[in-house]
């Protein structure tokens, strides 16, 4: 069973939860609001010089959490693949300014190749950028995506083929972030965080809910208690492996992002303490 | 492999995948196209005589594959577990009169309760209707439903939980509706397929493809080499259980049904020659 949350001491928000908000505006608004943990996406430090990035996180004692995101590595063109070794290249060195010790990848997949030969190049990926990811000092957690996204963002649509993965690269430097968005349906999910967490690759965890219905493919998800995900149950069995890390809130919104961000974050409080 | 497609002998035509046409209709324009299967969706038999319906199917040589659909079991209410009873009895009814030897159930979900509850109320709504179904001879196929629809569609969204439940009730009547769209993306579906055949439980057979990037969560189907599944290898798992019955195309597509249904229905028969 999940520990009771009193507190927002591992409360995580992604700032792509609160997409209105630019990056020195996340940090002010989540530090006057007692959060002190930030997973930082990469379109805020868009034309943001990273070393004042980094002073404005330090001004405001954020513990950054993550940087999201990697990834996106299969292309049936071979062009393609080498652009995107570049960007998480870059990614590794923005990860490294900011202080984030892990990476997120949402990993790619090609839908005019089978989801098998994407696999081989996510591995190939990671297992390439992975020499420069360890001298920086940063983790790679491979997040695997609802399988309504396997034709196009992820090849990796179970925590089973996850695990198979990073036990296959078998490093310190790669692990899982673990989302219940994309695992809930999943019978075998509570057997394969044990598996993850008796690993030692359980890097990461993301709440949010799954709306009934859901409208949008991407940005419809619900905060937590207002759909029919089991976050609790899961993030009781996250905690059983050992895993005391954040809990981080990673919801894409239309609906959210439209309203009062000030009220939503609110909102997400409340909703951290009663429904996560 | 899969066995080359070369006449449409096989080949079956759901009824709602040309929406814009009633159930004359349907016959009519099939059986002129030089396609003898049809699945029967129960939209096209409100306010329609099923004795008359039974005759134009007659009068044109159709062979009618499945009904669809019944199901949607699960429910937090006592009083919708009841009515959804008495729809599925009247779904059997319906299959008798018009000659259809399967009824595929689409069994549902209440977000309002776990996954399991869930389960555990479509075995039992199976096992409710079963005595009336095979005294009526008619076959019950579930269909693993994709877990996008795990909130309020289909609890069952693998071919392994598929496999799991109908071993269980383990009965000649009741067994497995195949469908691309919902299980392309599961690595362990060529062995719960073959696991399936082996059991004979393997009912039916759906294609369509999945269209990149999908644009919504129920009608946006794609036609056969449209898409990112491997619709042709899967052809070829089921037709190594010994399957050899129809390639039931079904789509449900709002770009499709807004086009000419003549067009449409030649453009089926091309995907299905070619990518099928």
């Amino acid at each position: 069973m999940a520990t009771k949350i009193t507190d927002f001491s591992k409360l995580c928000v992604h700032t792509l939860t609160t997409k209105p908000w630019n990056l020195s505006e996340c940090v002010e608004y989540y530090s006057s609001a007692g959060i002190q943990g930030i997973t930082i996406w990469r379109n805020v430090l868009e034309n943001q010089n990273l070393k004042d990035a980094k002073r404005i996180l330090d001004d405001h004692n954020m513990d950054v959490v993550s940087l999201a995101r990697g990834g996106f590595f299969p292309s049936i063109h071979k062009g393609k693949r080498a652009e995107s070794i570049d960007d998480n290249l870059l990614a590794i060195e923005q990860a490294a300014a900011v202080g984030a010790p892990v990476i997120v990848l949402v990993c790619g997949a090609d839908g005019g190749q089978s989801l098998e030969k994407s696999r081989e190049q996510i591995k190939e990926g990671i297992i390439k950028i992975l020499p420069v990811a360890k001298a920086a000092g940063v983790k790679l957690a491979i997040e695997p995506l609802h399988p309504m996204y396997a034709g196009d963002r992820s090849a990796i649509n179970t925590l089973a083929q996850a695990n198979d993965v990073v036990e296959e690269i078998n490093s310190d430097f790669v692990g899982i972030a673990v989302d219940v968005y994309h695992l809930w349906w999943d019978n075998n999910l509570k057997q394969e965080i044990k598996r993850c967490g008796a690993n030692n690759n359980l890097f990461a965890f993301h709440v949010c809910d799954w709306n009934v219905p859901t409208s949008d493919f991407l940005n419809d998800r619900g905060l937590m208690g207002n759909g029919c995900i089991n976050v609790q149950e899961i993030r009781g069995w996250v905690e059983e492996t050992g895993f005391n890390g954040y809990n981080e809130v990673e919801i894409f919104s239309d609906k959210y992002w439209a309203t009062n961000q000030f009220d939503y974050l609110e909102k997400i409080k409340n909703a951290y303490l009663n429904y996560t």
